[in-house]
């Protein structure tokens, strides 16, 4: 039951957080965050936006380029620490429109670290064998172990998403999804895995554009699908539904982000340098060896 | 039972393949190529060879960045033809001793396709499920899927290697051993599994200078391992065991490669060049879209 108090200290809340993002030097993990307890208008956010951004495509390449030696030397030192029990791990979750630049991301910016460290899993519609199980079933089986770095492109989201939309669920359960969501990622963060959860916020406008640029090249015609027109029929419906998995899901300990998704090249600086700051914060070091290095080097030069 | 006919026909055999590796333009996969039906000599390879390969280490590094796109393109070829049905793909089986270098050909060379693309398993000692299976159970589990590029650090070999170094198995089940795996990687070939088998020839110094490497720098502990010292005593019982499997599992459908590895960059392009000598001979081309474009591009436009 809300009472003034409550009011006035949610108030103060907005105020503090929105000071905090308005900062020149705010972390990007302030700036795109959603924030919790508030009502979410993706229509008041601009999808060609570049907040916090570098000036330009060029010093946006350009920055993203920098960021990979660091973003490798993380991956590095966090799977060097897993190999001495930490069992932390970072999960990139990607959800946008078909377009929205899931594959890109993962393309262009997973494609800075050490294949090795990354467990990618794209999620498609569930099979008849997952049909059967809890929707998080699936989901489970698909985390990242310690010191990995993964990445859903597609996630538990969809069955609050298209099974909203599509009305795949009885609304009643779809209903309980959300918290059940929260209690799961509740838990995954207790078990040491850091969730990054991006939304890629694509404009109806600039995914025309895409499918069209599909369609006049043949080398991409295998991407096209001429259900994604359908789809875009019902594109309010889907902005709804990730107005309210949004709102209902950005937690402390998985927030959601909007990242601005109508320029590649912005989305890519963004996620970047949201794995960054993530991975700074977990600051995982290399483990010290349990061996006698003199000992072993003379060994070593005995042979 | 071998007649002189059969001793005439194996050495014009060797003689006609001889003159294929010494061609001044022969494929890298015809140089490094382990030939079929012959001893293999392992001490006879220059480990800090470069055969074929450009005149150094800068030409080397410029050489194998050159090959970057073509690698990229090929992969989005063979992914994009799988979603029309095309079940091919292609399986790079590392092996070598420690610090010869498989994972940093994942980092290096696997880092030039797109993550989402590969798949990429590194195998440890078996777990004691893995144990209570057939060697070979494992092995299935972590294949590529069509239009993947599969990597296997470490594989199925080594049920032939420190299984007979260390005697895990008795003499006469590693004996039969070989002849399971050319029947398996038979019938990988059959299901459209290009398997291209690499192994790492380091020498015994430059494996002493790496492990010295590893102990002078407290950022790489975590990869030391004293135990990996121990391993040097029976280099010559892995050497050997190398060459028997070399030898009889070397076949037409699955070939393995000697890729000298005390250099680096060279060991990157030599893999990468053999990667790019097989995806090019697979020539996967992008499908045609089912849809009709004219008809589709009006609908679009319409929305």
């Amino acid at each position: 039951m809300a009472t003034k108090k409550d009011d006035r200290s949610q108030d103060g809340r907005k105020k503090k957080e929105q000071r905090k993002r308005n900062r020149p030097d705010a972390p990007l993990r302030d700036v795109l965050r959603v924030p919790e307890g508030e009502r979410l208008d993706l229509t008041a956010y601009d999808a060609s936006a570049t907040p916090a951004g570098p000036a330009g495509k060029a010093a946006g390449l350009a920055a993203t380029a920098a960021l990979a030696p660091r973003l490798a030397n993380l991956q590095e030192r966090l799977y060097a620490s897993s190999t001495a029990g930490d069992r932390r791990r970072l999960l990139l979750v990607l959800q946008g429109m078909d377009t929205s630049g899931k594959g890109g991301t993962v393309k262009h910016v997973i494609g800075l670290f050490n294949p090795s460290g990354c467990r990618i899993r794209a999620f498609k519609a569930p099979t008849p064998e997952e049909r059967d199980h809890p929707f998080l079933w699936r989901i489970t089986k698909a985390l990242p172990q310690p010191g990995e770095i993964g990445i859903f492109d597609r996630s538990h989201y969809e069955d609050v998403l298209i099974a909203r939309v599509r009305a795949l669920a009885p609304r009643s359960e779809l209903g309980r999804r959300y918290d059940q969501i929260n209690r799961f990622e509740k838990s995954l963060a207790d078990d040491g895995v850091t969730v990054v959860k991006v939304f890629l916020h694509l404009s109806y406008e600039e995914q025309r554009n895409r499918l069209l640029e599909r369609l006049d090249n043949p080398e991409k015609h295998w991407k096209f699908n001429a259900g994604d027109i359908e789809e875009r029929s019902v594109w309010p419906a889907y902005r709804e539904a990730y107005e309210i998995a949004l709102e209902r899901c950005t937690t402390d300990e998985a927030p959601w982000y909007v990242v601005p998704a109508d320029r590649k090249w912005y989305r890519n600086w963004a996620i970047s340098t949201l794995l960054l700051e993530h991975l700074e914060a977990l600051d995982p070091t290399y483990p010290p060896g349990d061996f006698d290095v003199e000992e072993c080097r003379r060994r070593l030069l005995a042979t």
